[in-house]
């Protein structure tokens, strides 16, 4: 079998795979990470290179203008290696943590997210790992109780604790620990499901540096936080793109990624990679040592943690689609590839099904909805969208498979919600001029989901646009044709951060019409499903990754959201990060969110006859039914 | 700094060392084994090589006669290394698992001990791991549980368990096991303190395979036994010389031995070798397959428990001699490195104190002394002697450094109570000729415990020494001088497997009389210390590595054991491998070991004004008091 060399710039990486080999391929093979959507089959034209010496075969493509095919540029999912060569990847296919391009930023960046954190007040404060100073007896000959009884003597002394174990490397250091300290030690108590371990023991009192992070893995964004367990704030909060999106922009191409050849060991470390980043960039900025950071708590969908734990996800997929594990034990975080303190602890938010995660459950634990008396309902916007119905009495979710769009992934100019990012727009109907305000008042840099919520809106509103999505406006320097149908530019490249023309096209207005169609028909028929009317529901909790805002009223005007009474909505940010900062927090909200993945019954969307009609009809902005959308007492 | 090279014959091993490195320490480094007792004092004379080729540099001493000086022989803890070196280290001084010569034997042998297995039955049977098929019922659309609730709920529904858990490792497999086997599964449930742990799963039903391994592992001695969890049969018993001796043959030097350099290390590599070695054997010989193994339990002195799992033991003989554990977690073998499955468990029997180890809760255990109405005494006669005394009011307990004389170690023919161990001694009064037999009626290879205490109650009895030890017989065939003083022929090359004579010299006598001084004057002194006489206790019982017999008229005769009605004595062979065995099969034989080990109250023997004074005037045979050993009605 030939093999040959291919070195990718700018990483400057090379790497000898056999003939034949896609470019995606060897990309991912040396850890040069290319975009893909569509997980490589062609479809996405995210993953553009420029092959500047050698010989490849490709294969034929609408994702390519002339121009292109003449700079020797190609998709690198469907083209094969047939020599040595040298490849460059093109800025906006980069998705490494130094880019900076075209809305893609690896580097995970401070965000202000709106949250329910109020109810962290409801749960009593126990954190998953706690620190605890003691001042030990020195043994003498009429008490010779050996080190680790006398340790754990004065722990239970301390607090009343179920079964107590510790590790082999604790007690291997104890003896010459204990004495070189004058027994003056601090002890870290994690718990792990119904027993306490003894984490951590350190010399003199460090009980005053106890750090924990949450994380919330989203298929395609991940937000981290980082948390002083003594004090309960939080230090900061983060927020990336997953380094998976390279290998698919949805669970199931990850699924299937998985069971290539070292697919899911890919998938583990770009995850796991996402997050170590993200942890030392919060410990760094906010001078936390990782030794002192002794827990993490993370929640996300089910084929996410899967991931993260390295669990083959494969039979998520399969029918009956049943995953390995929804409930996790605590486990190490070294076992999970965390770097945090060596021993400290990793908890998962437990599940409740294959589509169907954690999140879900974080979601319903921080929004309180596990608690209302009235029927509420709560949807989270994300690329794995999850519609939760109930109260105290039932609880009820279905998962929607909406995309990365409102997430600023798989759009041309979006960009996830961080500084730069348009988050609000407004379209004069006169001469159609644009007035966006950006995250951070920063110059803009992209658009982020409540920006393209927004800015649909204003389209519709102000006849830009049609229903069908489609740009009606002509003869306006803001509208021209691109390789995507016709193109509306938002922001010229005079005033973009990035120098280049910030724009929606109609391939971006029909991913996002996708995407809303997805939310909102699931939203419709979970509730047609359970023998409600939309307006039974009493209150209705908005989640996702879109930072401090969210204009109900532009996400109904474009059928994402149901048209129902204003007051109804309540915007409450991530509540998934929110419920995981819960659970690490408080062994109660831990106990609850058991309780609550249990009580979840999953409704599996596909199986309903109705749901193919309920999303076909939703494929208009707001809806071919006219009748849901109708002015209303606000 | 320089450095020579060093090649060990017969291993053929080299080592590069700096100049000045003894020959001892090169040897070590490169796992060639010479026996030492003393540590390396230069005191013990047992670490002889031959220089062969190279310049040394060594010290002055009296374990070396002309002829060996004369051979280029030489002590290898005080002879430094001044070139490059070729050593033969000398067929008495090895102690590697092939060599045969002179009653060391490294590799294990199959031992027949006679033991307290009738308590046994008076457990439950419930062992630290056992076995359990189950049949899951397949996912299907209306029962989506996840595999790990799927596995879960089974065992629940057979069994009731408290808290259950399970690794990473299991999870990540269980998928793709519970499909490729139907959904027929064994699981492996252990012990863990007080909660059960999922240790394997594995595919079809297995669960007619488990097995486990007890050892106690002694200073001296090392015996193990190989158990079938289910039928609790025991399919084999061996023992062997513990590897450490090398560098000690006492706790004491061996806790020196650690602090060095590398120490700690290499004394757990000795005894986790030995284990290993032993395991490996039994599991050949009985066909098990290692994988089902899935167990171990360990008891030894506080010495040994902490060096099998690389604990530092350093404090155990510092002021106020507090161990670091007693009570150790249930940990998985692999991290003590110990070779069974790599997920099996493996538990410690607790130990009391620095002093008072495992092994005497082991025996208090199997001997039933726990239980007991009338007062009783437990002696444990090895390397370090253990004496219980106590009934289920109450039981104390202390330790006696007897040194490993009766263990066949340190004595010019000592050998372990394996075949051809001369066990039984007749000395003809009239003409001094010698009747022996052996075990197994093996040709005689060397003197075990009981067999020296025989003989040196027949050399008192038929006056061939008087009750210093001094040989007093003179102008016979069978005595003459040695280099340790006097020696006795008991059997003469013709009739010895090793072709050497087989002797006891005035130096062995001395050895064996303070080892029978040490157990002696601790039993009197422990009895004395609560206010009893002798003639109090009701049951003696009697433990050690005897083999299948001892002469309770002998060792009484030489004043090892206290001077009772015969009636009273019990000898219950290696009673601390019984109590690891009852620890193994037996959840309330755990718990109860847990019990004894809190009950139990240490004494300090030299805290005891009286105690030297006993152990000086037990210095002769039987004793300097002989109204203490008068006769009486038997």
């Amino acid at each position: 079998m030939n093999k040959f060399k291919v070195t990718f710039q700018p990483n400057n990486k090379t790497v000898e795979v056999p003939k034949d080999t896609t470019v995606l391929s060897a990309a991912i093979s040396c850890g040069v990470s290319i975009k893909s959507d569509c997980g490589g089959d062609g479809v996405c034209g995210r993953c553009k290179v420029v092959v500047k010496k050698g010989e490849v075969l490709t294969q034929p493509t609408g994702m390519l203008n002339d121009e292109e095919r003449k700079r020797n540029i190609y998709l690198a999912c469907i083209t094969t290696i047939h020599s040595d060569l040298e490849v460059e990847v093109l800025p906006e296919s980069r998705i490494d943590p130094s880019s900076r391009l075209k809305g893609i930023y690896s580097k995970s960046e401070e965000i202000e997210s709106k949250e329910a954190v109020s109810s962290d007040k409801v749960f009593k404060h126990s954190p998953l790992s706690t620190k605890l100073y003691l001042e030990l007896p020195p043994p003498n000959l009429n008490d010779t109780a050996s080190d680790l009884d006398r340790l754990f003597r004065a722990i239970r002394k301390a607090q009343d604790l179920p079964v107590m174990q510790t590790g082999l490397s604790n007690i291997r250091q104890l003896g010459e620990l204990l004495r070189g300290c004058e027994w003056k030690v601090t002890v870290t108590l994690g718990k792990r499901n119904d027993t306490v371990e003894v984490v951590l023991v350190e010399p003199q009192d460090t009980s005053n540096k106890n750090f924990g992070v949450c994380f919330d893995i989203g298929t395609t964004t991940i937000s981290g936080q980082l948390v002083d367990l003594n004090s309960k704030k939080i230090l900061g909060t983060k927020a990336t793109y997953n380094q998976q999106a390279s290998f698919g922009s949805d669970v199931i191409t990850r699924i299937i990624y998985a069971r290539q050849n070292e697919g899911i060991e890919k998938l583990h470390s770009a995850v796991t990679g996402t997050m170590n980043l993200m942890i030392k960039e919060l410990t760094v900025e906010h001078k936390v040592n990782l030794n002192d950071l002794t827990c993490v708590v993370c929640t996300g969908n089910t084929t996410m943690i899967h991931l993260l734990l390295l669990v083959d996800p494969t039979y998520i997929r399969r029918e009956p689609y049943v995953p390995t594990a929804n409930f996790l034990p605590v486990l190490r975080a070294s076992e999970a590839g965390i770097i945090i303190n060596p021993r400290g602890l990793l908890a998962c938010v437990p599940g409740v099904s294959s589509y169907v995660g954690g999140d879900t459950t974080a979601g319903v634990l921080s929004s309180g909805l596990y608690n209302e008396t009235d029927l509420c309902i709560l949807i989270d916007i994300g690329t794995n969208g999850e519609i939760a119905l109930g109260n105290k009495d039932f609880l009820v979710a279905c998962a929607a498979s909406a995309g990365p769009a409102f997430e600023g992934s798989g759009v041309s100019c979006g960009m996830r919600a961080s500084n730069g990012a348009i988050q609000k727009v407004k379209i004069s109907p006169k001469d159609f001029s644009v007035t966006c305000s950006t995250i951070g008042e920063a110059k803009p840099r992209g658009i982020c989901g409540s920006g393209y919520i927004d800015l649909i809106a204003q389209m519709l509103e102000t006849g830009v646009i049609d229903r069908g999505g489609k740009i009606k406006l002509e003869n306006h320097k803001r509208v021209r044709d691109s390789e995507s149908g016709k193109e509306f530019v938002l922001v010229f490249k005079e005033d973009s951060a990035s120098s280049k023309d910030i724009v929606i096209n109609e391939a971006d207005i029909e991913n996002l019409k996708r995407a809303k169609a997805a939310i909102y028909s699931a939203t419709a028929v979970l509730v047609k499903h359970m023998n409600f009317m939309l307006d039974d529901v009493k209150k209705i909790f908005i989640a996702g990754g879109f930072g401090t805002s969210l204009d109900i009223e532009s996400a109904i005007k474009i059928g994402l959201l149901p048209d129902l009474v204003r007051s109804k909505f309540v915007f409450i940010g991530n509540s998934a990060l929110a419920g995981a900062r819960q659970m690490l927090l408080s062994a109660e909200a831990t106990k609850l969110a058991e309780e609550i993945a249990r009580k979840i019954t999953y409704f599996e969307l596909s199986v309903d006859s109705g749901y193919m009609d309920e999303y076909m009809a939703a494929l208009f902005f707001p809806h071919t039914d006219l009748n849901r959308f109708r002015p209303r007492d606000k």
